[in-house]
């Protein structure tokens, strides 16, 4: 087997602020959130998905995003996105000036009736009215669709791969920019990310532009690697692998934004991300989260005297 | 990139009862041990640690290594191996019965100096008097050593390739039967272990048969896919990753045995492990070692439903 090449620039996006804290009871004050965004602007990140519009009913702790999107879009440089549910809430996100929608479609029909009482196929038109929408108002917001439960769900347990690249070909007909494939429930191993990821790249090319792993059942960086391997170069992430699924009490969640950054380092893959200044930052959610449950091995063991001696092979 | 070609079975060492127990201050007693030993079998493990031939003083937690020994020869087909780190212990070990015997041996100066008083090359000269020992014996025990710390050391920091790769060659020149390469302090990459793998491979072929991972750093199953990928086929694990340093509390130990072969159950590699048989086996050792530091994700979040799914691309 052959020596690996790897990708020498990848993206880590902050999705700890959504995925994250949804997932958690208590609310975030939004002067937290707001030193959150300004700590992960300054550790390097370039990307974050702030909040969601759902509506503030459903997710109180979500409802100040329109607030978080203004100030995240006073950092240069910085890409906004928020989660979108529906045609409202894609309204909100054009009007909140974020640069992303990132529109959830789930290729679990069961996950998909549970969730939103929709079948994949009745997602797949909603989204088609979201690309109208967009361009009735000539709006310059991009799309991202994410694919969840992509590597199987625990409410139907397997899902299809032909159900997924089927999923990616519609929306991608309908305009959205790009794909994501989400492994929602923490099913995914390594040779399934691999080819997943290599068959959804064959139809998608660049415009496959995700992967969201959780760390459910401590695959989450050996699914990162797998599909690294097959070209992707950008990840979500959460501070402190906040996101666990109510279901499963104490089990990680997503993979934690501080673990890859540091997996990145360790490999010498510029991500752009201070490792020693998003620990701080993990440090000080740490803080403002006591008492729920935080994840991460890089946190606890600190950092290795090696990282900063680039690993060059004599 | 393409895609990747995985073997079809691998084999996961047991080596909680030395690596794990030795790192814990307390005594499990002998009659759990045994337990141990009969539920790791009947999971389907066929090779175990058992213990250490190290001085009882040293570490009284190992000192039933002999008794251990003999019962885990009762099991047809089990492969029993001891660590051993000095000629006394090889004495010992050959009488014991056991299959193979573990010789440790340091990569970096500073940690063979710290540890054992001598330096890497000193070492390599003992390890040539049990060869000469086995012979004069004319024992049938097999001899493996492992590089320990070979991807980097806790004192001295960067451990050079080029070492390793002198201390491999001049160990098989002795006519040691195997060699393995140890991430002691969980400094490791997966770039790193699929290019150390690589080199070591070329000069030691099947002889490089281990794989010794900790997972400090959250890295472990990722760095096993990375030596995976490069051919290597057996790995060393403990229970409930047990074998922490203690120089870093709550950070994890040696890889979980029970996420190690959850990770290749998941994929279809074959390791002959009943991975629900080792989380019993795992929960029963949990109740022995209450108040210790336990680690592992498949036994808090449980296994998917999808597992026993064979994942076919359609």
């Amino acid at each position: 087997m052959n020596a690996l090449v790897w990708p020498q620039q990848v993206t880590i996006r902050e999705v700890g602020l959504r995925d994250g804290l949804q997932s958690i009871a208590r609310t975030l004050p939004t002067g937290h959130k707001l030193q959150w965004i300004q700590g992960a602007y300054e550790a390097g990140i370039r990307e974050i998905e702030v909040g969601s519009f759902v509506p503030p009913k459903l997710l109180p702790q979500l409802a100040d995003t329109a607030t978080l999107v203004a100030f995240a879009q006073t950092l240069p440089g910085l890409c906004v996105s928020v989660l979108v549910p529906n045609l409202k809430g894609a309204e909100r996100a054009m009007d909140s000036g974020a640069d992303w929608m990132l529109l959830p479609l789930s290729a679990s029909h069961a996950h998909s009736l549970a969730n939103l009482r929709k079948t994949p196929d009745q997602v797949v038109a909603e989204i088609a009215d979201l690309v109208d929408a967009r361009r009735a108002r000539g709006s310059a917001i991009r799309i991202e669709v994410g694919i969840s439960t992509a590597f199987g769900c625990t409410l139907q347990g397997r899902v299809e791969p032909g159900e997924v690249l089927c999923l990616v070909q519609a929306v991608l007909e309908l305009g959205v920019d790009r794909v994501g494939l989400a492994d929602t429930v923490g099913y995914a191993d390594p040779r399934q990310v691999g080819e997943l990821f290599a068959r959804v790249r064959a139809v998608a090319g660049d415009q496959l532009a995700c992967g969201h792993f959780h760390d459910t059942r401590g695959l989450g960086l050996a699914n990162v690697m797998a599909a690294l391997q097959t070209g992707e170069t950008r990840f979500d992430a959460c501070l402190a692998g906040i996101g666990g699924c109510p279901h499963a009490p104490g089990a990680s969640g997503n993979v934690a934004s501080e673990d890859l950054a540091y997996l990145f380092a360790s490999m010498g893959v510029a991500t752009g991300i201070d490792v020693a200044k998003l620990l701080a930052l993990r440090a000080q959610v740490a803080q403002w989260l006591a008492g729920e449950c935080l994840h991460g091995s890089i946190a606890q063991a600190g950092l290795p005297r090696t990282l900063h001696t680039p690993e060059v092979m004599a």
